[in-house]
């Protein structure tokens, strides 16, 4: 089927999908985690057959693990619909509303964005929470996974279109592209006249490789060269705390610390400290020649390390001068992700805060909290990490657009 | 000067003007009027240059009345910096804020965009128009404009600029490209490390070709092929008033009427009143079969009509069977600015209010309303078509962007 198609028959549901109340949307999410299990099975039996040709194809364990599905899985998949279905909907919201001088009655109310494109790897649970967070915001979808998980993502999109069917709702408010060529990518990314907004999930390589591609609008995601920044008047005990915590506790995550900047006044006491706390988690430190001096046994940062995310147990040291210092080099090479000072001193505090730009900017917290979960969303889409439209961690309401309604009683303008 | 050195000088000032209070950027504001004032000689010297140029090059009347300065209009101009002062500042609003589990204080912030580029074609005052509202939004601003407003505009920017070194902010708060060669436009529009958005505007045309070139987040403005559909319980003297209103008061406007929507079971008595009173200016009718079998000496509307923005005394009518008819025909071909339902119906209102997607929906009023003056905004950046991150007439937040600041005492992730 060509995506004309596939956007034409997205477009037709998103039109019957923005006008379902809240009710219904909710016994179509019941529905489809109930289908999910019973489908289970034959779920099971596409994974499996993605799994074989992922073994032949030598794909890396930890892509597997992303990969497979379990019967525990496929339930945990379902709870994640049943989630959903408790969270408020953000469709009819209104937003704001004022009569103008005329008597103009407007009003501005949130509305779905129509149709969403969204284009990922392996792990073929965002084909379930993607289906489910774009039906309960009005959206239809457009799913493109990768070729990995195709087996499975064409057997859970059938699953879950047949319980939209068993509710007499357009199937095509969910659809997946089952050609995954490289060139189904780019038309999808093309796709002005259907998609409303394209939603790449993964590597920041890929999603700059969308960026430069798309003529759709995009929500860009993910990357995340998070600094820790020690001031001089930080309690070092806490400060040793969040960096275990936020470079040790998953490594491989956007919002995981992969830089800390240290002030130049505590360095020779603070980064000895820093490295022990380390120490039992094998994290690889790197530091400019200031750190290295006195922490000899480490590697000299290369300068393309300050813009790097790891995304593993390797952590780059920069020692500052200052403040002002901290916050050039953090927004000279951060992501615009998620930043934290540790400090207790108030005028670095808000200094720190209103001049990093950031999606989330911390004082003495971890940066994993950038979550839509830990933010009590209920749902994460992703965490925007441009300025436009969303930004930060994505719940619900970022899936969706406003229109005003005007209401007159034959108002013309003088 | 290359557009890469302009974006490092517009991002170095952005970030000043991101903590400026709002008294400084309001006395900027009034400084900048005030220079304007002064240098009202040089600044019609300059214009001088460019109406001697457009003259020889033989630009249309219309463009020459867009380009031509005078000391009253830019008395006006000087008149528009002291009202954006008068404004209310966005920069700092905490929209939302809560407390979450584990203790750390979220809160939302208005913040900048950062760098906004706009594009725009010959008239002169959005320059001064672009400045102001961006400097009040704590933006700093690139600007390209037409070459026929070239010496103008580069004479408007000095002053502008000077007006800002003499209250000791950064001049590049407010750049514009000398180079008016299409290389530039198009490099401005890939300019993703430097700018944050970029703002098109002009005709239909251009902006689709800027949506199609820019791999900067574009915000969409202005296409409008909008309707006014007449429904059966309409009240006929408010539907005629209101059709002579949206399609004659400013025909070249985005927001006027082009299309006119008619129940099939009012069309034999109604048409002949609309042509009646549409007589008095000059506006040639097109229309569907049916419209045309009413009033034979209307022209017949090719299917290319329906989807085009004539922005002139034209007007193609389209005659359906009941307001789904109506609603289908005008979610097919309307721009998504701006459309009216005429009726005194209260469920038909309901109907098409919630299915018509578009900017702004009109229950019995104009659509000349479509505006961030008549809006209430104090000022228009345009009218967003787009539906991610401003939808309608866009006052100063469509400039803004939001940062989470999340207080702790040392959180650390479970």
């Amino acid at each position: 089927m060509s995506l004309t198609t596939m956007g034409q028959q997205a477009k037709a549901a998103s039109t019957v999908l923005s006008q379902l109340d809240t009710q219904t949307k909710n016994q179509a999410l019941m529905t489809m985690a109930s289908a999910l299990e019973e489908h289970t099975d034959e779920i099971l039996t596409a994974n499996a057959k993605d799994m074989t040709h992922a073994k032949q194809n030598q794909v890396r364990q930890v892509m597997l693990d992303r990969l497979l599905l379990t019967a525990d899985r496929i339930q945990t998949m379902a709870e994640g619909l049943r989630q959903v279905q408790t969270l408020p909907d953000p469709i009819g919201e209104v937003t704001q509303g004022w009569t103008t001088p005329v008597g103009l009655q407007i009003k501005q109310v949130r509305v779905p964005l129509g149709v969403v494109g969204m284009i990922f790897e392996a792990r073929p649970n965002v084909t379930v929470d993607a289906a489910a967070l774009t039906l309960k915001s009005g959206n239809a979808v457009i799913l493109r996974g990768g070729k990995e998980a195709i087996a499975t993502n064409i057997t859970l999109a059938d699953v879950l279109r047949q319980a939209l069917v068993s509710m007499a709702l357009p199937a095509d408010a969910i659809q997946l592209v089952h050609d995954t060529s490289h060139e189904t990518a780019d038309e999808l990314m093309q796709l002005t006249d259907y998609i409303d907004v394209l939603i790449p999930r993964g590597s920041a390589k890929f999603i700059d490789l969308v960026v430069q591609k798309a003529t759709v609008p995009v929500i860009e995601t993910g990357a995340g060269n998070c600094h820790v920044y020690v001031a001089a008047d930080a309690d070092f005990k806490m400060a040793l705390n969040i960096i275990v915590n936020a470079k040790t506790q998953r490594p491989s995550v956007c919002n995981a610390m992969e830089k800390l900047v240290v002030d130049r006044q505590i360095a020779a006491e603070f980064l000895p400290q820093v490295q022990a706390a380390l120490q039992p988690y094998s994290v690889t430190l790197k530091g400019d020649a200031t750190a290295k001096a006195i922490l000899p046994d480490i590697e000299v940062a290369a300068e393309a390390d300050w813009g790097t995310e790891y995304n593993d147990y390797i952590m780059a040291i920069k020692v500052v001068d200052d403040i002002e210092g901290a916050i050039a080099h953090i927004n000279r090479y951060n992501t615009k992700h998620s930043e934290a000072i540790i400090t207790n001193n108030y005028a670095d505090s808000q200094k720190f805060t209103k001049a990093i730009d950031a999606a989330v900017v911390y004082v003495n917290a971890s940066t994993r909290f950038t979550d839509g979960f830990e933010f009590g969303f209920g749902a994460e889409i992703g965490i925007s990490t441009q300025k436009l439209h969303a930004r930060g961690p994505m719940g619900l309401t970022a899936l969706t657009s406003t229109k005003y309604i005007a209401e007159g009683n034959g108002q013309i303008r003088a």
